[in-house]
């Protein structure tokens, strides 16, 4: 039987609870927000004592079901005010899913006295080991640190000096299967509030054993006949990785170039994904151009960039991070791309919103756009809190309060991921109705059947991807597994199998519409949900020049769906039907 | 007849508007307020080309009643993200008042050519003046260089660098009788407004005429009148201006001291109102313990502070800035609140959000309480757009996610004025509630019957305060002129003598009700207005060591007073029951 843990930082007293009834089935997303949207005031100060960190692995974390044991994070966010899910692969979720531990609660603050911990779980308990030995650690001498200590097979997500300074891009660290510090529960400044409880790093022992089945045959085959489609689907991942986007978002003008000034790079070439592949085939060395986070994952989207002598700089480098740190810095080298995703990684900050907050500086003139060694210096300036590198890792916003800057590409409080939400319609209704602020993983339209600058169907478009990122984030698979899915039904066969109750996709789409639902009244009592404008005035006014457009899906139906989501819809069904976890 | 002036930015041409039918009562904070309320949209960018910035006189400005031409200027505020009206004396509105200019608005933005530009206002039109080479300028030296162009006597409302640069702390100076700009509209961040709009200064000719009464000998008869009850009222405020306060709030603990963490500041006697009195009479030269900041002001409150040589520093040295650059930082002399107050007005900078954004700053380790040098290099940083002056320049909720502080003392965005809300809870209620965000000026229970740390009465008293102060706002006069009237009803008669319409005190109550709640709904319309609990957690649970108190009064309590803001009261009766200016 599965549990729960809650760690009291005031008291450094833990106590478990074990998942009973229905409780059973609640996990990742559906666990954090719900616990979140029933316990936290939503009026509590984000740092303060009432926020609660929550770590939540998914129903199947720890099975050998591809891509399975994603972890969600949440809280109360102090970057956006509102409810956040930061969600991320690596092996913390694997482990806790081994330990049969569902989720971890950091209720509280310790006490003003106290110095800086790790908190180490294992099936003895939690410990509660002093660390101030950590303080001011970049994350990747922290995890080394880290694995000496506790061994070298553990789940860990910790934070860097920007979590320690409860900075508001701050992320947390989770560890991939060979120990890299860099799978990021990058979004919403979650690395704030860990920072706010004094607490370096989570470690989860290696080894426990495996879920335990209703129906381990029928899970087994199941998971069977879902390999080949997965593979089949995504070989292109497995090639290029994420990268894979820059072309086709910079073909329609959605890919951040100069602080969002452009949609399409004019060196795009000189960081695609072709551009990516060759430099990490030709220098080889510890390079790979395909890499997994999590065992047993046959996407394997990751890679890891190795310098012009082989040694690996950073693992993986991605999308967002070629988009946020490259075109939209107008920096068209790989190199200096890697170089500065690796000091994010290391400072504990998330690319996305460090990348823009840099975008408005370098457009209000503090360095010029491609100076790549600038933006390396401000962010240098992290580790010592100096000033500079304090407002970089402050986000996009206060970045363009700090420049009087209107043209701040952010909604919500949070900054845009890379894609131009004039050029790609569907993700601009996401970032302005989204419970999570502008967040390409809650609702992402890339593969959407309609146009991506058209007006009509984006609402649609918009409202089925924040559904299925849901359940894919309740359930804790990665969003990338089931691209090509003979029928998501198999999606609720898993569920079945794994806990022998009956569970339709209908059951998982009426789960997912009401944890969707608590997340936007969570907003709503915070005072950040108001279905006004969230899109900035440049989006809404000025011409991308690459595609010709503003964003303009009439108002109406931004606030129609934002209404629609806040709607009682059909019971919640098990999944989400859950008594306190108390 | 009056008139209102519109000004487009984008084309360079205004258009004056006749203030006729009940258009004609209408004025200050109700023109302000009332006109946003009504054409800005809520969600628009506050730095943007929808934002408007209104400049209003009330409907006595230029007559001789005392205190009675005070200035409101009113926008959608960047730092709040709601409405605004900052209020300042000096003698822009009276010149205002003499030339029958009710009110200048300031639409759109300049195109991305234009350069900056001096706006000067006459009887033949409104001129715009190229005016780059003031960019840069301190506050006193470009009312210098602008006196030098337009004249000694004329009316003029400035802006210094940090409204160029759009800081969220920037306020817009008013020249006084003497020419000294340094009467401020300083809250909310309006110069930043003025800065997005490139406008360095609005000027008005010099000259103009006494406004028409209806009933000249009735007015001038009901004014004198008032001359003994002023004067004998105000002994105290003319011996020692508002630092009188000093004493009064740190009796009972509500001194901001050391970032609010302390109501009452031990070195208090060597910056208090006798201090004060003492050092500038010891003094003399430049130096005037008692100061008129408009003509014919019977209260006189403001003084000029020199130093040791006699030379005027600062005028004038008040309570707000005694409070916020002086115990609140934990400095006690006189001299260096005197020289950082000068510095603030010298950049255009509000001091209230200015000391409280440097007191986070200190607490947080920037510098130490009571280094004075260290506070004025930070101040110096701004002139050059030094990250640190930024900060600073950005007020206190800015400056608290810089350096991950949770003890902010700020409400809905802006700076708690010099009251600890814990120890005045009366104060407490207007911050939480009001429609300014935490100001002192728009609801001050300084003077309540009620002790100010008991919890009941203090709803009724904030919303009686609340509601008087939008009738002094709306009538253009200052809030320490009525403190001792015979008889409230004075006002509406005054109004009568002027329009010989038939008003009556409750009629200026309604109006103010309507008033307000247009202000309150413009928020909620903005996102900005919900009625959670807004003042910060610290105030709710951390107790003020000197008073013994938290913030306490009931949530239900707060927000049936938010409700009741929000209600359709009576009729707005004539001051508020405008047609469209347009």
């Amino acid at each position: 039987m599965d549990k729960i843990i809650r760690i009291d930082m005031a008291t450094r007293t833990a106590r478990e609870i074990a998942l009973t009834g229905k409780n059973c089935y609640l996990g990742g997303r559906a666990l954090t927000s719900g616990c979140i949207a029933r316990e936290t005031p939503p009026s509590c100060d984000p740092l303060g004592r009432h926020n609660t960190l929550i770590f939540a692995a998914g129903p199947f974390a720890g099975t050998p079901l591809s891509s399975g044991s994603r972890l969600s994070i949440g809280a109360k966010s102090p970057l956006t005010g509102g409810i956040k899910e930061s969600n991320a692969g690596g092996v913390t979720a694997l482990v806790m899913g081994r330990l049969g531990i569902r989720a971890v609660f950091l209720e509280g603050l310790p006490l003003p006295e106290q110095g800086w911990q790790v908190l180490h779980v294992s099936p003895s308990g939690v410990r509660f080991d002093p660390a101030d030995d950590l303080c001011g650690l970049g994350v990747y001498e922290k995890a080394e640190r880290l694995v000496q200590r506790y061994g070298s097979h553990v789940g860990m997500s910790l934070i860097g000096p920007a979590g320690e300074m409860r900075l508001l891009a701050a992320g947390i660290a989770n560890a991939d299967k060979d120990g890299e510090p860099s799978r990021f529960s990058g979004r919403g400044g979650l690395g704030a509030v860990m920072g706010s409880k004094k607490v370096h790093a989570l470690v989860f022992e290696a080894g426990g054993k495996m879920p335990e089945y209703a129906d381990k045959d029928a899970f087994d085959a199941l998971y069977r006949t879902l390999v080949k489609p997965i593979r089949d689907n995504s070989a292109i991942y497995r090639k290029y990785g994420t990268a894979a986007a820059v072309d086709v978002t910079g073909d329609f003008g959605a890919l951040p170039t100069r602080n969002f000034s452009r949609g399409s790079f004019e060196k795009a070439a000189d960081i695609n994904a072709t551009a990516l592949y060759r430099c990490i085939e030709e220098r080889g060395g510890e390079g790979r151009h395909s890499h997994a986070c999590m065992p047993g994952c046959i996407v394997q989207c990751s890679n890891v960039f190795a310098d012009a002598q082989g040694k690996k700089v950073c693992s993986p480098v991605e999308y967002e991070n070629i988009g946020m740190l490259g075109s939209n810095l107008g920096i068209a080298s790989l190199d200096d791309i890697a170089r500065l995703n690796r000091m994010c990684n290391d400072l504990g900050l998330d690319t996305i919103e460090t990348g823009a907050a840099l975008g408005v500086m370098m457009e209000q003139g503090v360095c010029a756009f491609g100076d790549a060694g600038a933006a390396a210096a401000i962010l240098e300036q992290v580790r010592d809190g100096g000033p500079l590198g304090r407002i970089a890792a402050s986000g996009a916003v206060v970045a363009g309060h700090i420049y009087g800057s209107s043209r701040v590409p952010a909604a919500r409080g949070q900054a845009f991921a890379a894609y131009d939400p004039r050029s790609m319609k569907g993700m601009g209704v996401t970032y302005a109705t989204s419970s999570q602020g502008a967040d390409h993983t809650s609702g992402s339209t890339l593969r959407a059947k309609t146009a991506q600058t058209s007006v009509t169907g984006q609402l649609e478009e918009s409202c089925a991807a924040q559904e299925w990122s849901m359940i894919m984030d309740m359930l804790g698979i990665c969003m990338f597994m089931p691209g090509n899915l003979p029928s998501r039904d198999v999606l609720a066969e898993l569920a079945v199998a794994r806990w022998g109750v009956p569970l339709t996709l209908d059951d998982l789409y009426g789960a997912a519409r009401a944890a969707l639902r608590e997340e936007n009244l969570f907003n709503d009592a915070a005072g950040v949900g108001a279905a006004l404008r969230a899109l900035p005035e440049f989006v809404l006014e000025e011409r991308n020049p690459d595609s010709g457009q503003v964003f303009d899906i009439p108002q109406e139906g931004v606030d129609g769906l934002a209404r629609s989501l806040r709607e009682e819809g059909r019971s919640a069904a098990a999944l989400f039907d859950f008594a306190p976890l108390a």
